[in-house]
């Protein structure tokens, strides 16, 4: 039969020898695992090679440094922020999009990104700190935005209610809040943020 | 004159030696010059005594390390933030505020305290975290509960209005526009934030 020898080909003359986005998930994977063990000191191209068990030069060919290597393998880890379903109320959506934040930030890439950024020099951190702007703030600031835009329209929110700096309140006491109190977001104290600062911001 | 031989004693027998909070007083400027021109890493207590005309000694007795001699030339370089004086409006005083804030992270120990952040190692960084903190967060939170309470008095401010979460906001905004924005924080942006978070999350 042609189509069993067909389907049966690819296991016959299949070689260990992966390609293309196959090959790239595994290295970002153990660039990923070689970051949680050794950290951005102890991570080398070799390491990185072995764990994904493949040779430097598969890993140089598509990174010319750790630092590009580290960007893609946060950035392709960290949880995507597309789109956020609507539940018809602007507090549920936004309590919401704080627990997605907090799961951005300790997901097995946003330990590793935070690790990272106290790990190594100044220029190097300034990289990653657009990881954390690309891959986390921005799109995050967008789909506040969407949200708050969702709330005007239904009238639960006041014109004026999706400014620029309203969009930022969120993010900015992410921020602040983790750097300056410590603060591990429990979901009380989103409810605390969202009520005592955004419901009463919002409303006509 | 017995009174005459008082006042004309010190004259006579000063030497060029200084004591106390005067020395004190050199020697920490002293720091904060070193910092403005060497930097952290180049700073040195030999640099330090030099620069106050004083010995290595006198340095030492009164700061056993670097990081003691530096956390106290910033602590002491920036500005108070004790009171605010009661314009009766919410907006001006929040404004002011701001200003104060800003001109704390833009007076040389500011920037002196952001250049040292940068150049030395985490658990020295640490440290001075905990100057920022302390000498800077801390008293605005405090200014700021006080401004929004007053507010409340005057029935300016709903009740609720200076809950922990609605005090952290400004604060909050500062870190992360100047973090992620680059922001500089003209008066314009003040009046933003002001204006499109301030005025509408407290308003009754």
């Amino acid at each position: 039969m042609v189509a069993s020898r067909w389907t049966a080909a690819p296991a016959r003359t299949a070689s260990p020898r992966r390609r293309g986005a196959v090959l790239e998930r595994a290295i970002l994977d153990a660039t990923l695992d070689q970051l949680s063990t050794v950290g951005w000191s102890g991570l080398t191209m070799e390491g990185v090679a072995a764990g994904a068990q493949t040779g430097k030069a598969a890993v140089y060919r598509r990174w010319p440094s750790k630092e590009d290597l580290v960007v893609d393998a946060l950035r392709s880890g960290l949880p995507r922020f597309d789109s956020m379903p609507d539940r018809g109320s602007v507090r549920e959506d936004l309590l919401e999009l704080c627990r997605k934040m907090r799961d951005a930030m300790f997901s097995r890439p946003g330990f590793a990104l935070r690790a990272v950024l106290h790990e190594c020099d100044t220029a190097t951190a300034e990289r990653f700190h657009e990881v954390i702007c690309g891959g986390v703030v921005e799109p995050s600031v967008k789909l506040i935005r969407e949200v708050l835009r969702r709330g005007i329209e239904r009238g639960e929110v006041r014109s004026g209610g999706a400014d620029a700096y309203v969009c930022d309140v969120i993010p900015a006491m992410f921020m602040y809040r983790s750097k300056v109190c410590g603060s591990e977001w429990r979901d009380e104290e989103f409810e605390g943020l969202v009520d005592q600062v955004m419901v009463p911001l919002l409303r006509p």
